[in-house]
């Protein structure tokens, strides 16, 4: 049977020939919820009235999103987690500080090729960067995989993205990224998974293929998944958490749509406020005031993210109040031992520990009304970091360089 | 005339012969007040009907409590501060992340010898450390001073306390600080000043000094001081935001009482909760399970205190989740420039913004019903760092101990 990458996962996880638009019965190879959805996953396994998870090894539990505790009910509500956790024997929790779920997941080893990977958080579909299919289900659905291990899906046609060509100097994965995005719309990929291939995709870090299927659902996209390739064997290697095939698609494999793209025609990109695809060329909206700048995230918050804002910011001193959080503990003591860190926090930048915090305004960098936060992240949704807030997206290199100046900037001055 | 500090402080701020039980209008030498308070004096400030505040140089904005910004809240009542601040020409503001107000100021060089210091905070008594009179106020209190640059005051009566003898190993100023507020009881000072003499006080840090004037108000006392010397002067060097005078007791001063103490006798010393003078020594409580650990705050948040924390956590792996704040950014400079921070965060520790968070159970830490905290900071009363929760206060070598055991721990099994 000839197949996408999506169809011949599927078809492995459900023991049989799984086409587009086929319904099928999965096995998920590994579970995540964080503790913004963990708990409200284990109620609705509690009310199941099964006693075990279908396997412990296989569920992952990283805390991110209100570490430190932000609040009496955070902490109360992940002490419940915690209790649960040692109660299931579930061997893979992670404490607050550790990093952000879709880099803990990489990290440890989790995020293999040909796997079938499912998050109880919107940005699951991260895993695609390393050929997996990643994707994000609600709480009730994680009860169901936490009782049996199983889920079922209705596989997705795929649309193949191909991205020739060079990114330009100052133009990074993220503003790739955006740009799709802003072609594609937020609704043009609705549960299709996306391929993307070309040389510009061969070219990005694996960091930076994270950076581009992160944000697959922004269009909303199933999953976003390059093939895998030496980059992502040489990343996995002493790694991986278990064997795995990669999977790649068949060349007469049966795509809903292909679209081609130029990498050189790209210059960095700028998601304007209330919508992510509400992309523009950065020259657009150059001189923008900003209020808060923030550089991080599942989205935006590996080493080479903080490196160019490193570079940028080196000798400078930032305008407005900067925030950053490495996307793990792992990436913040790179950062402290390249020098990254100390060159950020003497330029102004403050740090939180790795975490979510202020991406989604749950704490650590909330915003004012009328206030404006250019980001890394990858949601600029009406009042995401604070009620009557204005969201920017850019890269790390644009974040860096608007911070520096108080106004939105074009890296390339710095660069 | 023969006076204690504090009636020649007084004396000179109020331009005549102050004695203890004088009330006097004395002109503030600095005014603080950090973003948990500045937006209640600025209001009330703003409700006089003054235009401009009294001296835009003598007024000194840090923010520490609730940074970064945790709440829509709080997101709009900094940003109401940054505005009111900018207004008024205030030439002394820190953004969130510079460090905790009673760090701020004694690294800035505001914290100097014989100045009268007040601050919209309750430990203001810190700056006694460097033998000024350091005091804190409620918000309307500074919206007065903000007004006029004058408050009144009785001056108080004065207790001096005499620490001869020497700190053992693992016993440390927070020890000290501990057994001299258990001894005192935490109105034993209530109004008074309490003045700090001996080899064991002359033999601390002046970070160590911080820590013992910082907890001067556990005992109830208005100030805390501690009579100038070298390591004064050499810490002020190339820092005093002033010219200033040393001011010391005349030796027939007249004193409420005098106490005298002996350093050999201290072994680490816990105050349990939920009061701060219930203090025993650790022996008594060794191996109570602890949840969470806290290295940091305005009592023990400097280098020292984050040396000796990695000295114990060198190698090792903590075994509850354990945050750290350094005081300011130039503690965490140097915390990373000697390596200490790299070696707490590969212990485990996560690290937070300079800050306040969990101090006071604000952010960054909350701990939920039914757990317990060991913590390095000033308070530990019923519900400060979350409803139902427990603190117990030590030094930082007891707290990164116990955290590596899980339970409270004699530091010196790690020394």
């Amino acid at each position: 049977m000839q197949g996408t990458i999506s169809e011949k996962i599927f078809s492995r996880a459900s023991g049989g020939d799984a086409s587009a638009n086929d319904f099928v019965s999965a096995n998920i190879d590994y579970a995540m919820a964080h503790d913004g959805t963990s708990v409200l996953a284990l109620h609705s396994f509690q009310e199941m009235g099964v006693e075990k998870v279908w396997d412990a090894d296989k569920i992952i539990v990283p805390f991110d999103h209100l570490i430190p505790a932000s609040t009496e009910a955070a902490a109360l509500l992940q002490k419940k987690t915690r209790d649960w956790v040692k109660e299931q024997g579930i061997s893979h929790f992670y404490e607050g500080g550790e990093g952000i779920c879709h880099q803990v997941l990489p990290e440890k080893g989790f995020a293999l090729p040909g796997k079938l990977i499912i998050g109880a958080d919107s940005h699951s579909c991260t895993y695609g960067a390393f050929g997996a299919f990643g994707t994000g289900v609600g709480a009730t659905d994680m009860a169901e995989i936490f009782a049996s291990g199983k889920l079922w899906f209705r596989v997705p046609e795929t649309i193949k993205m191909t991205v020739d060509g060079t990114l330009q100097k100052g133009v990074f994965a993220k503003d790739l990224t955006l740009y799709l995005i802003g072609k594609t719309g937020i609704s043009g990929a609705t549960y299709k998974a996306v391929e993307y291939y070309g040389t510009a995709i061969s070219d990005l870090s694996v960091a930076g293929r994270m950076t581009l299927c992160n944000m697959a659902i922004e269009m909303g996209a199933k999953a976003g998944i390059v093939p895998p390739d030496e980059k992502t064997f040489s990343y996995l290697k002493g790694r991986a958490a278990a064997d795995y095939e990669p999977v790649y698609a068949d060349s007469d494999a049966n795509y809903l749509s292909e679209k081609y793209y130029d990498a050189d025609d790209i210059e960095p990109q700028i998601a304007c406020p209330h919508e992510v695809d509400n992309v523009v060329p950065i020259s657009k909206v150059i001189g923008t005031p900003i209020d808060q700048a923030f550089i991080g995230t599942c989205t935006n918050g590996r080493l080479e993210d903080l490196a160019v804002a490193a570079d940028i910011l080196k000798g400078k001193t930032v305008k407005v109040r900067t925030i950053a959080t490495p996307a793990s503990r792992a990436v913040l003591l790179d950062a402290v031992e390249s020098g990254i860190f100390e060159t950020l926090v003497k330029a102004g930048v403050s740090f939180i520990t790795p975490g979510c915090g202020p991406c989604l305004g749950a704490h650590q960098g909330v915003i004012a009304e009328g206030e404006t936060c250019l980001s890394t992240a990858n949601r600029n949704f009406r009042g995401r970091m604070g009620k009557g807030g204005n969201i920017y997206l850019g890269s790390p290199a644009t974040v860096a360089a608007s911070a520096i100046t108080g106004e939105i900037t074009d890296p390339r001055e710095f660069l």
